[in-house]
């Protein structure tokens, strides 16, 4: 039903309950009034949050995604109410605790029209209503049709507006899962990776995340060899030998938010052009890092590594942004990318990864989470961010 | 970065990798072709496949789901064509090994309009486009307003035409996977349970999953005492005592099929009323399970269960669908709902799982999927479905 996959690591059965920290109540309505403010603010009279992060940001828990609608309506002004299939009413109560008293439980039967329940929660003059972003097309397809001639907006600028800048709290989690992932980060790079396959190795990576206090390893990716140069490469079959070079990209969710971090390291002495290679990307994560401030452009923290990587000859081969907003969400915003001109914000947390690859033969990647504080950037991920030489 | 989480189980270092078995890639081409037909013959000019189940159907693989457009054109009897991010291109061609001759990519930069690429696509006379339908609402609303005025449907009833009636190595791949879980099964009703957490129990039965085969363990409910009658609870620290029922509903994916099956438990010597409610069903299971047979409308599958359920007197506590189909996801077409009227076709697979449930007080529920045979329905689950007595 549910696609978490809740734990399931070596040492499960010898550790503690590892259930992810529940945000207080007050919280919660805070959040609440602020989207319901933010949705106001933007002439969008109510929100339609379907089960995702926005929904776990906002009420506390993430149902499962499935085929029967379940959406929290969020009025512009208005008390928040959520529609929820029959069967899983009990678990929305459950889960709500406290806050069942702020938001109304509806319940529909396998035969209402869940729809038609929506469109009666919506103030009679609405025109212009916010969809979660990653809503299904099935809902937004027949929402559309029943509420026309509402207009459907994506829900993410209101949403957005909240859940871009961290709370203390919410850094600290940041925090935590970065520590973790760079137990993990640390543990396999003194480990021998030649004579194992990629998906072995990853397999392992995931292991220690789970160790490392994650409660879901969400992906572990191994590029070796030429694989090294595909950035979002699936760990395969491939055995790791002499002279490979590998990136090393991984994370999960530690308390409800996302860790990210990546290495490079290479099996044996690295050539002298890979090392020159590593050499300037290394330098140019260290631009964009140290160009992390409130009020710089976005966009600028891409320039910064683009212009030391395009300097140094590698521009073609550096062919993705230099990194994502990250949070509830291993990807969300900020994005820092050529045209992004959004000023950075104190509380904004957001991976900073240059890569250079060179297709069919090798590629390098290096990444850091950074959170943006008065002063400048603080980096939460600590590992050593040269080229790892492993056996 | 992908949701999907590999491995992680206790044996994992002394198995062997486990990763799901490939679709050949002459089923992938048939598929294909028949996606393009489906689309045509309902007057839908090309079909929108975002990373999804139906992507994994036809393609033979999975990327993340992230927020940059991957998008499979079908076109109603053209070439398919796959849009992906420059970054995935490596990855989308190492996946589609043979298949990369039959499926030309096309790469788009950070900077690029993704959406004004699969526009061009598409022939200058498209009326109707079907988009997958679990593609997020973001890509939907943008799609939307690029092809303007093109129609968009939902791509499900041409996906469905193709998914729902499984081939035979389909139904060999539900049947292992039903076997793994009926494993799983088989243990953790063996095991003491009370003095344990719900939590504690759901964990142990994701190992029991992998350890049974599954590649991942997806969810593993255990409603005990009154959560018994939340069909959907989400286990928690409440720890399992004497004279609870305990509802186990657990499942997982093997080589990209899900299994999916529940049993009801008892801690101690059940009371007389507790015993009834189990007995009738039981009996309303068995009568659905026997009305199973080609050309039997779905509907009539679910009013076997519920006239019995009904006659007993518990029709108000049976308060959902009596199952849903399976494949590729847990939850597909065919729904086994009241106004349901297509006639059960040779090759589908579904849930029969009717519940009772008292709110406060307790629940029970018995599930396994039954594939369509030619001479009725083969059950993919064979554990004893009596009440479990345990301690």
């Amino acid at each position: 039903m549910a696609r978490w996959f809740g734990s399931g690591n070596l040492s499960v059965m010898t550790v503690l309950p590892n259930t992810p920290r529940a945000v207080a109540p007050d919280v919660l309505r805070a959040r609440l009034d602020r989207a319901s403010t933010e949705a106001s603010s933007r002439g969008v009279d109510a929100l339609l949050i379907t089960p995702s992060p926005d929904f776990a940001y906002l009420l506390g828990y993430r149902p499962p995604e499935l085929e029967r609608l379940t959406c929290l309506v969020v009025p512009a002004g208005g008390v928040p109410r959520l529609v929820a299939p029959r069967l899983e009413a009990p678990l929305a109560r459950h889960q709500l605790g406290e806050l069942a008293g702020d938001v109304e439980v509806i319940a529909w039967d396998e035969t209402d029209d869940p729809y038609a329940l929506v469109h009666g929660l919506l103030a009679s003059d609405a025109r212009r209503v916010g969809v979660q972003d990653q809503m299904w097309a099935r809902f937004v397809l027949r929402l559309r049709a029943v509420l026309d001639p509402v207009e459907l907006v994506v829900a993410s600028p209101a949403m957005a507006a909240l859940r871009r800048t961290k709370d203390a709290d919410e850094v600290d989690r940041l925090r935590a899962a970065g520590a973790a992932a760079d137990r993990a980060m640390a543990a396999i790079t003194g480990e021998r990776l030649s004579g194992r396959s990629e998906a072995e190795v990853s397999r392992r990576i995931k292991e220690l995340l789970l160790e490392a206090g994650h409660q879901t390893a969400d992906f572990a990716i191994v590029g070796s060899g030429p694989n090294s140069a595909s950035p979002h490469h699936d760990p395969g079959e491939r055995v790791i030998g002499e002279d490979d070079a590998i990136v090393l990209d991984i994370g999960g969710m530690l308390d409800g938010y996302a860790s990210d971090t990546t290495r490079t390291a290479f099996v044996g002495d690295p050539p002298a052009d890979f090392r020159a290679l590593h050499e300037v990307l290394h330098e140019a994560q260290l631009a964009a890092c140290a160009a992390v401030r409130p009020g710089v452009p976005a966009e600028e923290i891409d320039r910064a590594a683009r212009a030391v990587i395009t300097e140094a000859g590698y521009g073609e081969q550096f062919i993705h942004r230099t990194g994502h907003g990250i949070g509830m969400e291993t990807h969300e915003e900020p994005y820092i990318v050529s045209g992004n001109a959004d000023p950075l914000q104190v509380g904004e947390a957001f991976s900073v990864e240059p890569g250079i690859y060179v297709e069919g033969r090798w590629g390098a990647r290096i990444e850091d989470i950074v959170v943006v504080t008065a002063e400048g950037g603080e980096r939460l991920n600590r590992t050593d961010r040269r080229l790892y030489i492993v056996e």
